[in-house]
């Protein structure tokens, strides 16, 4: 049993404790993959994996792995998961949680002398920013099997390539293939995590389930007409690419609520970008995501006619360059079910949400059943330092997290 | 008389001599206020004004100033001028095109020996760019008196003041404000310019007569919403700026058309400005101009209503922050009619156009009566090497010109 405002406070000390451990010491949280900020946060998670009746190891990719031993100790194990490194000037919880709430849940199995018929892992993933090297999910996908060996060569800021810093950080880089998890190896990967956003908030609810993580496509448009003189060029004759370009924003905006996904330009540049003259060209870039694939791809193909038609009619020429693509991540529809059962048991109404950022569960998905449990969060402010959420969701987090691990049990043993 | 083609010839030849006088040498063509290109410029000048026999002077700014003496030398005199200063890789006709063309017209006079009741100067003004020193109109402003005295004090970009940089050039700094001209001692200022814009070219006609120089606004506005992760806030929780600026760019547009004004947004950013983050803040500009100062007022009396109105409704708040602001000024009917009856005279159609450009004879328009006769240039384009006009404008030009001064002359011995 999980006492849920002590587990709770234990969380946030714990999200604080780790919080510590950065680059840019107080004054921001900046903790990247394979730094010496890493490796303390490593020992630190080590020590709490022991006390919460664990085994550990840091894999040959740096992630740290503990082990509560089942009783059938060659039945495939959970995986709970989540990061350990952080973004610039990073929240405290992003990541963070889902590793100490994992040992929490754990930890209450511990304390009661509880023993499942499968083990449980708990795993501190190295890299899922991909701050330092650029390539996401570095962690997870090394355990998942899935790391492009090209990343290896992934140079940092200072030219410092991942097969370096792993060698630097007192492993052995040319065995990084070992962190691969074999296949059968897994019965399910479980992740805690705040939302990110602020639908559970908005909702009233400390707690989600995730249905899927959404696939996404990033894209940059640049726009040509011609440059002029703001004063002398009539409204009719001129070929203003950025007045292209605000109708293309709007566009995407319109499209995001046509569709029913989100859709977002970040980023708009007019060239040659004086006050002064009439802009000859723009670049914006896109960021559309949604849970269904499908779903995507058709507000893809309403974009592009949209942007092509008001392209035409303006006479401005219109190139696009891919930057990202990656298909949803759908949850299992049992995990799923499991998760909702113990909310039901601590007496929350199940809500379901996509999650619109990406997360280390994606990198499992071929290898096993993943499921995600979501916690509400502040303002639904993220990658900030005010992320916020309170130590009562926490604490609920774990406990549901816990009872998960026991109805699964009950399935196991069925 | 003038032969419009051996006159053409010429002035195409010394642009090209005056393009050749060049900080960046063969490059591209920049020549700012007061560097030894522009001492180079005004010797070459000087010696063309005394070939087409008049006396010549640099005053205490640093403007070469030609003198045809009238067969009354107290009569006050006919100022033809334009700059000999450029921007950054400039175009060659952009302001030298009026001092070349103004020779040309004396030396029609000269060669035929014939004095009109008036002296003719023709001047070539040190700065009207503003490239160095970032206030523009200085040659100008200071022949007509109205100089700000504060600009003495501006600096340039390695840090010597406009003060500092007279002296260098050989001049007296602390003189400089006998380049003012006595009030009554001009009877008119003329100006030929490139009309840097496209409407001639469209129409298929060589030359057309200014109306009034633009008033014009420059603002910058920002938007500030809320900043976001791009894949988890729905599209009806944004409070994106970006998008609220797109409309707004729209709206400049469409108040642009609607009031028959030419306005522009030359410059856009979007804060934080990264892919995957919805804009928390949006800035960008406003450049709007038109030739009668009520439609300015009234196109600016709209665009705030549609940009506080889209504020609202986009839960945005809105700050504008003035940048520039100069009335219009209007040409004098009296010289605008003068040059319709020598274009006429040349079996040239009389076309009026407003300029949306801001000019030399700005500065003279509280002093005299002004009016500016523009050249068909290709495409509209300017402040561009691309730059071009034929020599068969370039010659046509100088006849009308020559023909406004016999014109003069007539109206003022009548």
């Amino acid at each position: 049993m999980i006492d849920c405002d002590t587990a709770g406070r234990r969380l946030m000390a714990r999200c604080d404790a780790l919080a510590a451990l950065s680059q840019e010491g107080a004054t921001a949280l900046t903790r990247l993959y394979l730094t010496p900020e890493h490796a303390q946060a490593n020992a630190q998670v080590g020590l709490w994996m022991g006390e919460s009746g664990m085994t550990h190891r840091v894999d040959a990719l740096g992630n740290i792995i503990g082990r509560y031993e089942g009783t059938d100790p060659d039945a495939p194990a959970v995986l709970i998961g989540s990061h350990l490194d952080t973004v610039r000037d990073a929240g405290r919880y992003d990541g963070m949680l889902g590793v100490v709430t994992g040992i929490e849940a754990v930890d209450a199995l511990h304390r009661a002398g509880k023993r499942l018929p499968f083990p449980i892992e708990v795993s501190g993933f190295g890299d899922e920013e991909g701050v330092r090297f650029g390539a996401t999910l570095i962690g997870s996908r090394g355990q998942a099997g899935t790391l492009d060996p090209g990343t290896l060569d992934a140079l940092d800021r200072d030219g410092i390539s991942l097969f370096e810093a792993l060698n630097a950080f007192g492993l052995d880089a040319s065995r990084w293939t070992e962190a691969a998890r074999p296949s059968g190896s897994l019965l399910a990967y479980l992740e805690v995590h705040i939302e990110q956003g602020p639908l559970l908030e908005s909702l009233g609810l400390p707690l989600g389930v995730v249905t899927a993580i959404a696939g996404a496509t990033r894209r940059s448009y640049r726009l040509v007409g011609m440059a002029g003189h703001s004063g002398t060029v009539p409204m009719e004759a001129r070929r203003d690419a950025l007045v292209g370009a605000a109708e293309a924003i709007l566009a995407v905006e319109a499209v995001g609520r046509d569709h029913g996904v989100v859709a977002t330009v970040g980023q708009v540049e007019s060239l040659p970008g004086a006050v002064n003259v009439i802009p000859g060209a723009a670049r914006f870039t896109l960021d559309l995501r949604a849970a269904d694939d499908g779903a995507r791809a058709r507000a893809l193909a309403d974009l592009d006619k949209r942007l092509e038609s008001l392209a035409r009619r303006r006479n401005l020429m219109l190139c696009m360059e891919p930057l990202h693509e990656n298909n949803a991540t759908p949850c299992s529809p049992h995990l799923m079910a499991t998760l909702a059962h113990a909310l039901e048991g601590v007496g929350q109404p199940v809500h379901q949400l996509m999650s619109g950022a990406g997360h280390d569960a994606m990198a499992f998905t071929d290898l096993v059943a993943v499921a995600m449990l979501f916690v509400r969060c502040a303002g639904g402010i993220s990658h900030n330092p005010k992320e916020r959420i309170t130590a009562g969701d926490a604490g609920l987090a774990a406990k549901v997290l816990h009872d998960t691990l026991l109805l699964l049990a009950e399935d196991f043993s069925r």
